[in-house]
């Protein structure tokens, strides 16, 4: 059926709607952004009130009848794939927004800015009551948001859905259980084997050295400056607000790696971000379309590739030659970028116990939630789960259960999707590995551009077509697995390890 | 009278009503200064529509009749200064907008993206008479604009009231009478002197150290890096999007003072915005309150502090040890910065010549607008008024009537105001010397808190307060006049000449 005029209206109303709230989206990720890069002190203030009055025109664009009547409009016009993907997204964002009391909304909003403050006193005095009765009312108004949006099996459903579309808390149990067992012996059977000292890499490192070196790194993988920027912010992150205009961060440290792997991280993102067709720019379909295969393009780029001996093999005397202090190379460099060690911070932590650290939160999450888990028994929950996981204890509040600030914003059901990140590379990488071939050679002689045009055709252009759930159906033929992950990391650490 | 609270909240109203507003104007002038200063190159198409989405977006809240009604209220309401200010700042604002219909606006934003490609390529390619045929369509649209603003004596009056609050073409053909023959004859006395050599300023300059140079300047004078930035642009200029972020923009060239007096001139910008009282951050109230008077601040900083004796024997010693190099001091350094000569561009002309190259253009803009030149005959009035004004002729359009991106866009009637600034700055000036008493001794020892402070209560703290005619009659107790400036003109280069 040849498409009407009537329906190329719809559709088209439709998209300049979301033309205009994307508008409004890529001002506050920019002002975001420039806050963690750029913004001097003084502008604190005034910012805050922009980011909030740009919110609020955002939520009232989305939520709008207006906005209600083109999606539906839209959904009886809907012809192509894309189309009906634009009308799946904008009425799935429609939906969440409108679902969420607007009183609701703005005590979460109230309630974060009081626990914040709390709990960044609590962490440094490592005082855990004063947080409490905080966090408490944080799980009530998240079990109310919960409720809001309405679900059937576990409320932990309707909270991570709001990250990853479609995930249910049932999927993150099941991801669990094929991973713990075996993720906790592998950690245990390498914590009894002797430390590997990675001392060389702590050092009072050139900061332009870093800077460039990093730069080139994300260059050669294939990030395109064209097309995007690297900068310095203290909690690294990715950003931008166009298909043409990404932006990485990065934070240099006297720890060298820091620089090297947060670039490399990032960049993967990054990738993915530019990576959408240019037709789709400013579009709902155009980006990432979940936290879950975000992180899996991170953690590729990151760990796959960069981990890999073959990348060092290629870049090492590179490295050798720019930081000429650096007394570490061969397989000595190698083993040492692969130091496994539990450790209680989980943003410092390796590939291997990362999973440990989220599996914490994600049980205690789901317990809270249900109330089988109450405020006053988190602490010695969280410890007992460290020791049985990790093997190791903590000391103190500070560095336990109130490491993260999370909680204290109100974001619950999020944590799982670095797992799913972690286990989705090792997945999607055996895929294309059976496509592609000997990947070891081509990373070892610095060629990415095949591997990244595979990212390229089966994921980044695919931007937020399909569900994440389909996609990774589509990508890989199974849903997130564990098996293709503890293969392969139990393959690289036995070798490293002599396990 | 005691406030009412129906009062209080129409005065609130009003004031939340231009915060809104306000958050659209920081977005788009943080998208404008990214763009500017870092956007890489493929954010480019994106970010014009973004700008364009957030412009209408803006421009319909100012002529939302909510916001006629509001003002109403308000004004019924207003019981102190500010709150009558603001009632004013905001009619003149809703009034200016709405005056223009949106087709006009539409035609003159499509003409002026053809005109500008046009002109790029006339330019380029010396042919004047491509171009002719937009900018004479320009002309007839501006005109048209005019007319819809409203106008009594003279079409200008309506277009240069919109950068200049109160300015009619009879004042500024009042300022450019008590100017005009005493200039032309200042800079005729000037050209049959020797000329100053400052070769020396010529060189390869560090990047770096020029970037130091110029930001321990900025600070040094009063810019406080803690509310504001120094970045690099090609076309510097000064933004900002709250008076605790106030961004400068800075272009350093081979010749050495172009980042040095573009850092003073800039700063003087930015000190005036930070100068807002916190208490007005993001209303109508803060900021600059004129084209002219921000002028007047930039000026005073880059030429009447900057280019003074005293300064550079104060920083001069400095300058020396950061650019062995630079083969110049004392007195000779202090006449080549203040070296005086005719040429053809204006963005490159001293501050003796520059107001000629003002003059052109006013009279040629006024006389186009009421017929009395065509554009067919612009080309030899341009070369004639070149030749009469400042000696020279220009041998292209290219170097003549070609040179000023302006028109093309259709920004005409404000180009005065770079003269009123020129003229205020020594106006001020002198109110100051005679409240401070020795000012030399205070730039010879680098003391410039006097100064900005003093700058600072009389214009930096009022904002957009007053009018900028009531202001100036404030501040200097006179309407903008050429005297002070001609005297101090007079006198500083009489010495330099030896006239």
């Amino acid at each position: 059926m040849a498409a009407t005029s009537t329906n190329v209206s719809a559709i088209t109303d439709l998209m300049n709607r979301f033309y205009d709230i994307n508008a409004l989206r890529s001002a506050l990720a920019s002002f975001e952004w420039d806050q963690q890069v750029l913004m001097p002190q003084g502008g604190a203030s005034a910012r805050a009130e922009h980011i909030g009055i740009l919110s609020r025109m955002e939520h009232d664009l989305v939520t709008d009848d207006t906005t209600r009547t083109l999606i539906e409009r839209a959904a009886g016009a809907a012809e192509t794939d894309d189309e009906r993907a634009l009308v799946r997204i904008t009425k799935r964002e429609y939906d969440i927004a409108t679902k969420i009391p607007t009183s609701l909304v703005a005590e979460k909003s109230r309630l974060g800015a009081i626990a914040h403050e709390s709990w960044v006193k609590a962490r440094a005095n490592n005082d855990y009551k004063s947080f409490a009765p905080q966090l408490k009312r944080m799980f009530e108004i998240v079990k109310e948001e919960a409720d809001a949006l309405g679900w059937k099996n576990h409320p932990y459903d309707a909270l991570t859905d709001q990250y990853e579309e479609g995930a249910t808390h049932a999927d993150w149990t099941r991801m669990f259980e094929g991973l713990k067992s075996k993720q906790i012996e592998l950690v245990r059977r390498i914590a009894e084997k002797p430390t590997i000292d990675d001392s060389a890499f702590y050092g009072n490192w050139d900061l332009n050295a870093q800077r460039k070196f990093g730069n080139m790194l994300v260059q050669a993988i294939g990030f395109d400056m064209d097309r995007g920027r690297q900068d310095e912010a203290a909690h690294p992150f990715c950003s931008g607000w166009s298909v043409g205009d990404v932006r990485l961060t990065t934070r240099y440290k006297d720890y060298l790696p820091s620089g090297i792997f947060g670039s490399l991280h990032e960049a993967g993102h990054g990738m993915y971000e530019q990576g959408s067709p240019m037709a789709w720019d400013r579009s709902p379909l155009a980006g990432g379309v979940s936290l879950g295969i975000h992180e899996s393009q991170s953690r590729t780029w990151e760990n796959i590739v960069g981990r890999s001996r073959g990348f060092w093999k290629f870049f090492g005397p590179k490295l050798r030659e720019t930081f000429p202090g650096l007394k570490l190379s061969g397989e000595e460099f190698y083993r040492a970028i692969n130091k496994v060690e539990p450790s209680f911070i989980r943003v410092e932590a390796d590939e291997v116990t990362y999973n440990l650290h989220v599996l914490v939160r994600f049980e205690i999450e789901s317990e809270m939630l249900t109330g089988k888990l109450t405020v006053e028994d988190l602490p010695e929950a969280w410890n007992a789960k460290y020791t049985e996981y990790l093997g190791i204890t903590p000391k103190t509040y500070s560095e336990g259960c109130l490491q993260d600030v999370h909680w204290s914003m109100g974001s619950i059901g999020y944590f799982p999707t670095y797992t799913m990140g972690n286990l989705l590379s090792y997945q999607i990488w055996n895929v294309l590995e059976k496509d592609l071939g000997d990947t070891a050679s081509m990373i070892e002689s610095g060629n990415f551009k095949p591997i990244l045009n595979w990212l390229q055709e089966k994921v980044y252009s695919q931007g937020k077509k399909y569900p994440p759930k389909e996609l990774v159906m589509r990508v890989t033929g199974k849903p997130v697995g564990a098996e293709d992950y503890l293969e392969g990391l139990t393959k690289k650490y036995t070798e490293i390890y002599s396990l």
